[in-house]
């Protein structure tokens, strides 16, 4: 194998596929990156088994070939050449010769047949929608699953449902519950899979987050496969059903308030500053006519702040963690936030009129 | 004791003063910031009895008095209050208020009596510079201080020499030797003291290190007063008498290259991607006419790579610890850098003419 590369090309492609390496394994293949050149395309692929991403990478294929080669070392070394011509080159004992400018590497690779192939998938159920699109709902919810160790399997994942022509991107950890809710440009089938919290986490560094670029979503019964770019990201789906969120999400409510987005999480990021990770305090508002009151008392010290609200309903007093209500706030864009209480032992939900968005957090006792 | 600060202000010299405060301590009133407003001044302090910090502050004292604050608590509350008057009021409990808008926080202080004071240090034998040498001859000169566990105390500070109108500031770890020379504008009296590394390094991250703003230095037999803005800081000095270092500078040289020195750290940069911590490979050079070749072998791979350099003098076959070589390399500030070599056996230097510095390296067996 011969190629000749552009580095900042190499080097693009090499930081995409590397979200797929994982950064602990006993599987020495599993930490290659694998460099295809056996047609007339170049395609770099990583594979952890649940994650795997391909891209093709421009490049002047003067010998076809293909080999593994270890992820970090390779990115390391190509990171740190001129920028200028690479060229790759392998001799039949498997080393790769990486020269640049009077720079000369010579690394130790891998058979490329070894090296595990995306599973082939199926691809007639689809969406599209802009990349910008995608990469927004994954950050609107992906703080709220649950960690990656939690038993519930489930929990650690994020619903994609596709429903007359709507999509509802929910995640839940047991103690709130984030929704979005988009429209999509065309209809398609109904659709409902569990993706892992990895998987997207991962997508979303690599999504360039264009609204005028698509990205399209290919469904089957154990995979989602991404295609933007020139990439392609195939993940399996989180097996099972997910939990019944409408039953959850109540418009009950005996109390309203309308807050300034930003006085109120500041004032919340303030009390923070009290609780230690180990002793969990509330922030306990007190919700009157025209006024919040936050308070925080913790062994640190004591803090308390008011802020001008609109409210509609009965006086309430109730109990969040801080760290929820700041993770809800900062990923909602409008000014102001339209809040609603039952009473002090039932969830509050931070909603729009449309419920492009829905934030459901438990409260906390006082 | 009531204040009203200007946030920046007030936070501004928190972050001066926390550079005194000690990481570990088992002694909780060195975890605080002394408060003094007992005159007509504001003065901020912090001393973790080898190291201590003054500085004053702008403010409006209604009410004089001192105490001593936890000064995580404290810096982590007015970094994060509004840009805006914040207002500090104590009470007969030692408890302290913090206002600033509709924010309140209240936190337990300690009787600023318990505060260890800077010690009073005698000032008559001083010297000054700008604060952009002071940060600067820090800066070309702290990497090679050995690590503070080291059981040669001497080796973890450097030196200042102060001698027939100049100053010379030295490192040394075993390894290597880094030494920097300036002329002093004023003649100054003869001065030698070992100042610990763990100050100077603090110290270069408060100077502001304009060309134009001057620090003014004062020597005792124990101690080293650094004075510069509104802030003075008191450092304890190491005892010793310092290595002669005039003895392993050697002026003696079989071979003699001109190296650009981009090329020439940006290849090292590349070698050193080769290298684990445990494996210490050596970066072995090979010194020919014009040409200088960087080859490294290690158990990751193989590296080399040609440079263009002015040579006089010996060919040379000789090995370096690559870190130790772009560590020189980075605070030399020169376009093309002049290298001295005896034998394969014998240290390098890089210097310059007038030896404004002059760096020692150890070769390594290859």
């Amino acid at each position: 194998m011969k190629i000749i590369f552009d580095k900042s090309d190499l080097l693009n492609s090499i930081n995409i596929v590397l979200k797929a390496v994982p950064s602990k394994t006993t599987m020495s293949i599993l930490e290659c990156i694998l460099i295809d050149a056996t047609t007339d395309e170049i395609k770099l692929t990583a594979n952890d088994m649940e994650l795997g991403i391909e891209t093709k990478c421009k490049g002047e294929i003067l010998e076809k070939g293909c080999i593994a080669i270890d992820s970090k070392i390779f990115s390391d070394i190509v990171r740190k050449l001129p920028d200028s011509e690479v060229i790759i080159e392998t001799d039949s004992s498997l080393h790769m010769n990486i020269s640049c400018e009077k720079a000369h590497f010579n690394i130790a690779g891998k058979n490329g047949e070894d090296f595990s192939a995306l599973p082939d998938v199926e691809k007639d159920k689809f969406i599209y929608l802009s990349q910008f699109s995608l990469k927004e709902l994954i950050r609107q919810t992906i703080f709220s699953i649950a960690p990656a160790d939690t038993s519930n399997k489930i929990m650690t994942g994020i619903l994609f449902e596709i429903k007359e022509g709507k999509m509802k991107v929910v995640s839940l950890d047991g103690h709130r519950v984030s929704l979005r809710n988009i429209e999509l440009k065309d209809s398609f089938d109904n659709i409902k899979v569990i993706v892992p919290g990895k998987t997207l986490n991962e997508i979303s560094k690599i999504l360039n987050g264009n609204a005028d670029d698509e990205v399209r979503l290919f469904f089957t019964e154990n995979h989602i496969v991404f295609e933007f770019d020139d990439t392609v990201v195939v993940s399996r789906l989180i097996e099972g059903n997910y939990f019944k969120v409408e039953q959850m999400l109540s418009n009950d409510y005996e109390t309203h308030i309308v807050v300034n987005k930003k006085d109120f999480m500041e004032c919340i990021d303030r009390a923070t500053l009290l609780v230690k990770e180990s002793d969990r305090k509330p922030i306990v508002f007190s919700i009157q006519d025209g006024e919040i009151e936050l308070k925080i008392v913790s062994t640190i010290g004591s803090m308390n702040e008011k802020i001008s609200i609109n409210k509609e309903g009965k006086d309430l007093m109730i109990g969040f963690n801080p760290k929820f209500l700041l993770d809800a706030l900062k990923v909602i864009d409008d000014e102001t936030i339209d809040i609603y209480f039952l009473n002090s032992k039932a969830p509050m939900y931070m909603k729009d009129e449309n419920e492009s968005y829905n934030y459901l957090i438990l409260p906390v006792a006082m």
